[in-house]
């Protein structure tokens, strides 16, 4: 019954499966180097609302819906929506919620949220407690950059460590049975602060949560970085991501160099974009997830992945008042 | 295996248990009819910190530790901390976990946290997961104002429907064993939205909600009111408790105007404390349920009680941009 291993770490009994995946994304992420993978690439970044909030919000109800089609499933064959956003109150999940017949659960972990939903989706299922889940997450580029930073018609400068928040979402459907990758091992984070107060850093900022969650998880559950094929960190950027690997590496002499990609980095040529250090937001590891690595594990080219969705837990407030930015990490074990 | 009871409700098979509660409340709060219920009544609300924010994630901060001290446990004891508050990308909670060492799940419900947070946690022990976990949620008067509604110094009139966000903190920590109150059925709700977008009526606004969950839990596991020495709605105020009231009997038959209390309605003695409809807050019920019930339950003066705690899930970009404010509610029975 104790599904406990080591210290921060719990295994499933159950394997749930991950028995569909759907991403949406923007036209710039349909731009970028993964667009092949994405289920649908907007044409227009409102998707025909008014506001950009609404857009989000019509783009994480479309990834739950398309999600669950795909799975061959109704909406009310659905136990629970476990979901969560970037913006104040979780406005695009709740309003998404509102139209679906399903039993909310509202997440926040910022960017984190696509692997906390998914760990806890998967918990929910190994329980007992649920036939189907969905876990879902979205950000919104303009919806971002105007609740956290600058109105977009100020056209601030980005400054290099800067990250481009992804416009997309992506959601998964959980099951019990079938041949599809399943969940093996969780392990959810505790929050790190290293005193890194720019905003304009947010991959410092998350790298030591990725680092801690990371290393538990081979600890407790004694594996080599190598047991995984491909080890897959949220949104930390370029300079996240290198943070991240010295760390590994000088403080627990895990070697990632062979095996690891972060989302943030993959999702955007930042050269030709002009994303600086990569992508950003709840959806960047979401879409990348969803359409990326699903893809690649229901075609057998990877086998074992973990997933690190990271999140920096911010707010304006917060920054104002200023304190530091701390960040947290949770990793999800998927193989196949 | 299978712990699902009707469309919408789970039953635990381990009975987790509500081993200790900690509630901390502001002056006025202390002030109030329920005030020999809590375990501290601060004598400033500010709480020795320079900024609302930093004092109701102090509050928090003092409620999980506290509750686990009361429970002789030890920080590293705890296998998770669900938490949430009402405040952007939580910024209570994120800052109050930073100092914990404990895993940590961020959630949003608005001001239905207490439930939410304390459904996840009866469900992470009954499935496996974790022998010990805390669920926590905060509010604060002031900081609630100013980000909501007005700055404080503006002086501005309350509507007579309006409510009071309680300033205060409650923490559960949960276990496997012992003679205490436990979980014994969860019914997660759905988002409803009946179209109300008065930001000075969150009860009406929450009504549907709890009557939703209400009469689900209820028709799924097949009980009658009366089942209940008490069922307790999280902060629907005055307002919203009648509206509750009257739609469960003549929509659904259910009467309960024999064991039915709501959280923001007992906080306070309106007409003395100037509170118009009622308190209001993830603080509400939090407080209420870790002190008035959760005492009353222990002394055995309570034996069975239907916890329901209610959240507006808008935003004041949501409002800004004309949207109607759905609403949540979630219910946890819990029983001696």
């Amino acid at each position: 019954m104790n599904k406990r291993v080591g210290k921060q770490t719990i295994r499933t009994d159950s394997k749930p499966r991950i028995i569909s995946t759907y991403s949406v994304v923007g036209p710039k992420e349909g731009e970028g180097p993964l667009k092949d993978y994405f289920d649908i690439i907007l044409q227009d970044d409102l998707n025909g609302k008014d506001t950009f909030e609404k857009a989000e919000s019509s783009m994480i109800y479309m990834a739950v819906t398309e999600s669950i089609k795909k799975a061959n499933l109704k909406e009310n064959d659905i136990n629970y929506l476990f979901a969560g956003d970037l913006l104040n109150q979780l406005t695009s999940s709740c309003f998404a919620a509102k139209d679906l017949d399903i039993p909310f659960v509202g997440l926040f972990g910022a960017c984190s949220t696509m692997t906390e939903s998914l760990a806890l989706a998967a918990m929910t299922i190994d329980g007992g407690f649920a036939n189907y889940v969905v876990a879902a997450t979205s950000s919104h580029f303009s919806s971002a950059e105007r609740q956290f930073r600058f109105p977009l018609e100020y056209g601030s400068q980005r400054a290099p460590t800067a990250q481009w928040t992804v416009t997309g979402s992506g959601a998964m459907v959980l099951g019990r049975e079938g041949n599809y990758p399943y969940v093996s091992h969780i392990t959810i984070g505790k929050v790190k602060d290293y005193g890194v107060n720019d905003v304009n850093n947010m991959g410092e900022a998350m790298a030591p949560a990725a680092v801690s969650t990371i290393a538990q998880h081979l600890m407790d559950i004694a594996r080599e970085p190598s047991y995984y094929d491909l080890i897959v960190t949220g949104d930390l950027g370029k300079v996240g991501k290198e943070i991240t690997m010295k760390l590994l590496l000088e403080e627990y002499g895990y070697d990632l160099k062979n095996n690891y990609i972060d989302c943030g980095d993959e999702i955007f040529d930042h050269e030709r974009q002009g994303t600086n250090a990569g992508g950003s937001g709840c959806g960047c590891s979401a879409v990348v997830d969803c359409g990326f690595i699903y893809k690649n594990l229901i075609q057998g080219k990877l086998k074992r992945v973990l997933l690190v969705s990271t999140g920096a837990l911010l707010s304006s407030t917060s920054c104002f008042q200023g304190l530091t930015i701390p960040g947290i990490a949770h990793a999800v074990a998927v193989e196949t």
